[in-house]
């Protein structure tokens, strides 16, 4: 047979799809074969926190059990285990101090998915054809944000401060887009509300009913969906987190609350979920029929036996003080590093918990991975995350470049002062080349 | 806040996604309390031997090991965990007795998805715009003929004897479509071809590499891409399944052959993978990493070790002597229930494995769920798949309304037995409408 045939012929969805950038901050790491590499970029859990005891014992006792342990390996339904997504809706109305019967919820509205990015992604898919306006935080999380990308979604952001997205710049966004005759395409206000990624930043409770109304007064010709995202929800360092938006929705109309197992107990088992308004449940559940017709069965009896033994709980709260922990001693290395340098135009957040601290440089630092401060940190033997990769594609705007995303998810306190150290010492270097030669003769990735 | 908003537009897709029909006997089966159904309908395995003991012990051990244990509770990658790419590999090979540099492949063109549904619903996506083609088998799987409205694909699809495909109406089908100007359109040619989902046949040796002369000789403008779902491959009831298609294919050209794990050992679990073209790659990864950049890692560590201690093995091999036994029971309650029915128009399919044996009725019979012989079989204890699910929208077809895809996954020989007694009763009862208050007194359900 001859091979001198042509390629496929992609569809325009495979052609806009881009690779996400951060895979070559993954491949970097694991090229980092002495290991010698302190990764401040990499959005994993803390390993040493992982449950693996508890996770044997639960699987140990579901296996045990002659008739559960089997059903737990035999396929599931769609919208995920009927006793999880009631557990599920019990607790989540628990963190908000409300019952389900005040939000007009049920178990229905309940849908467990492969972690609850593939939920962000199929209600997304749902609502947005190519054209259409989804209006972000800026900056917003870059696995969404390249979502978005792949379906051709416009993209309007929002700037936050310190209380999260600007309630006012929301409004006039809004506005301009009603004027402008493009309401009728905004189909998604998308906010990662709690700790963001990348910035760490928590919309204040005040602004949190105050967003639902504006976007409701919007919602004349059609329903602008809410995706609240609240994966790091609750890892908090200091008290409760503030109460949902979700939860000030009585009539579940047009809020959707999706939450994760991932970062609050493990990753590996894959498994997120989501609360839904009436209406989007069946066009979500026909998708995620297509895509796999149900997520890991054998997980999900895993995470309800571990809500109902109070070992969820109990490992929550174990996270919570490790976080703090970590937070602090990266809030503390920043202060002891880089707390004089140039302060008038250096900055970065103070996140209330999840797993991140955004780091604000003066303007003139490019942090871009074929840029200076890149290659000196690598040089210093750090990985950050380039801020440039979490602003979506608002055609009004260009990506901001003088921004980094620290992580001190993986990494243990003692690393996190040395890889902050390390940071900002190229910080330093590449402000002031000259004193590059004295602090690191070898410079291998390091441009002159 | 008033709740007099309009509903949410939604996208042109989500309009274009249908409920799965399956879902309606979902729920039937599920409103059976006091349990007198018999399902020949559900897709499920035998619940019987799902390896909950094996399960146990191999996810004791892997949590037992402190460093391996919280890998697997730490999030993986998109493509899946390297370790089992590499054995999937050798394991496929070794199933078509060649090895992996004969077929040019390498760990690299394996990609682990949340079940092979995921990656026949991703290839499908990158390739298939609204409106191109996709080329199926006559009946189809009904689950990837619904991935294909819901992308707005178009269906040729190509009559099977008890060879499978017919290679000569797929030629013929592709010639149709040069004449016709349609051949650059035309994306997939999607096979289930072993112990096929709905009726059991198997593709013939013969045919397979005849297929692919007939696929690569009409990609002269771009690639047409052979989708082989053998999802069923491994429970063979006669001896070793014929080889794959993608084993006739020294170049990794434009076969993709996508397997599970959910057949052979565990649904609960939902592992599949395929094996992929070098070109393709990068675009699903693209994809899988919006979705949710990688399935369950501690299902994946659960399944190598299951493969590497050869309990994957053993599984499959335990699986094949009780789906023989139950495929046997079944063909000889046909026999002994409709053997002299009608001979001349009723005729069922001899699988040489997989779950399913397919019933052609006499052409008068409609077997559609609001029709007579449902309701009679419903009213007899018996729940089966009409076989107009199975046909995928070819605008020059109708679906054909007089057959019956009975599964012998869930029930055991004794059930099985009694299964098809009251479909036959059902039958007999629907050919000649006198009988029916003599067998059948009670009739709730079925019309007079």
């Amino acid at each position: 047979m001859s091979s001198d045939i042509s390629g496929f012929r992609f569809s325009a969805k495979a052609a806009r799809t881009a690779t996400q950038p951060i895979n070559f901050l993954v491949e970097l790491a694991l090229h980092d074969k002495d290991g010698k590499l302190i990764s401040l970029a990499a959005g994993l859990v803390d390993e040493q926190t992982l449950p693996a005891d508890e996770v044997r014992r639960l699987t140990g006792e579901l296996l045990a059990d002659e008739v559960l342990g089997r059903k737990a390996l035999q396929y599931g339904t769609t919208a995920g285990l009927a006793e999880l997504r009631e557990t599920i809706l019990d607790y989540v109305c628990n963190l908000d101090g409300v019952t389900s019967g005040e939000l007009s919820l049920t178990p229905d509205n309940v849908i467990v998915a492969s972690g609850s990015q593939q939920l962000l992604y199929i209600i997304t898919d749902i609502l947005v054809d190519p054209g259409d306006i989804v209006i972000t935080e800026w900056p917003s999380y870059f696995v969404y944000t390249g979502a978005l990308v792949s379906l051709g979604a416009s993209v309007r952001a929002v700037e936050m401060d310190d209380e999260g997205m600007s309630t006012d710049t929301l409004k006039s966004t809004l506005e301009d887009l009603k004027r402008s005759g493009d309401l009728e395409r905004v189909k998604i206000v998308y906010l990662c509300d709690y700790y963001q990624n990348p910035t760490g930043i928590t919309l204040s409770q005040r602004r949190r009913e105050e967003l639902l109304a504006i976007v409701r007064s919007y919602s004349t010709g059609h329903r602008i969906c809410i995706l609240e995202d609240a994966a790091y929800r609750e890892l908090s360092c200091e008290g409760p987190a503030p109460r949902s938006i979700k939860s000030y929705e009585h009539d579940n109309a047009q809020v959707v609350l999706a939450q994760t197992f991932s970062k609050p107990f493990s990753p590996g088992l894959k498994t997120g979920y989501a609360i839904l308004p009436d209406e989007m449940v069946e066009p979500v559940l026909n998708q995620k029929g297509g895509h796999d017709f149900g997520s890991s069965n054998f997980a999900q009896h895993i995470l309800l036996r571990a809500m109902r033994s109070g070992v969820y709980a109990e490992h929550v709260e174990i996270l919570k003080r490790r976080y703090k922990a970590k937070r602090d001693a990266t809030l503390k290395a920043l202060e002891e590093n880089l707390g004089d340098f140039e302060p008038e135009r250096t900055s970065w957040t103070l996140p209330g918990g999840g797993l991140y601290v955004y780091l604000t440089l003066p303007e003139r630092f490019d942090t871009g991975p074929e840029e200076d401060l890149f290659n000196a940190a690598m040089d210093e033997g750090v990985l950050y995350v380039p801020g440039e990769y979490c602003y979506g594609p608002d055609p009004r705007r260009k990506p901001e470049r003088n921004h980094i995303r620290l992580t001190f998810g993986t990494v243990d306190e003692q690393a996190i002062g040395e890889g902050v150290a390390r940071l900002a010492r190229a910080v330093r270097r590449t402000a002031d080349p000259g004193r590059r030669s004295i602090q690191s003769p070898s410079g291998l990735n390091v441009e002159s």
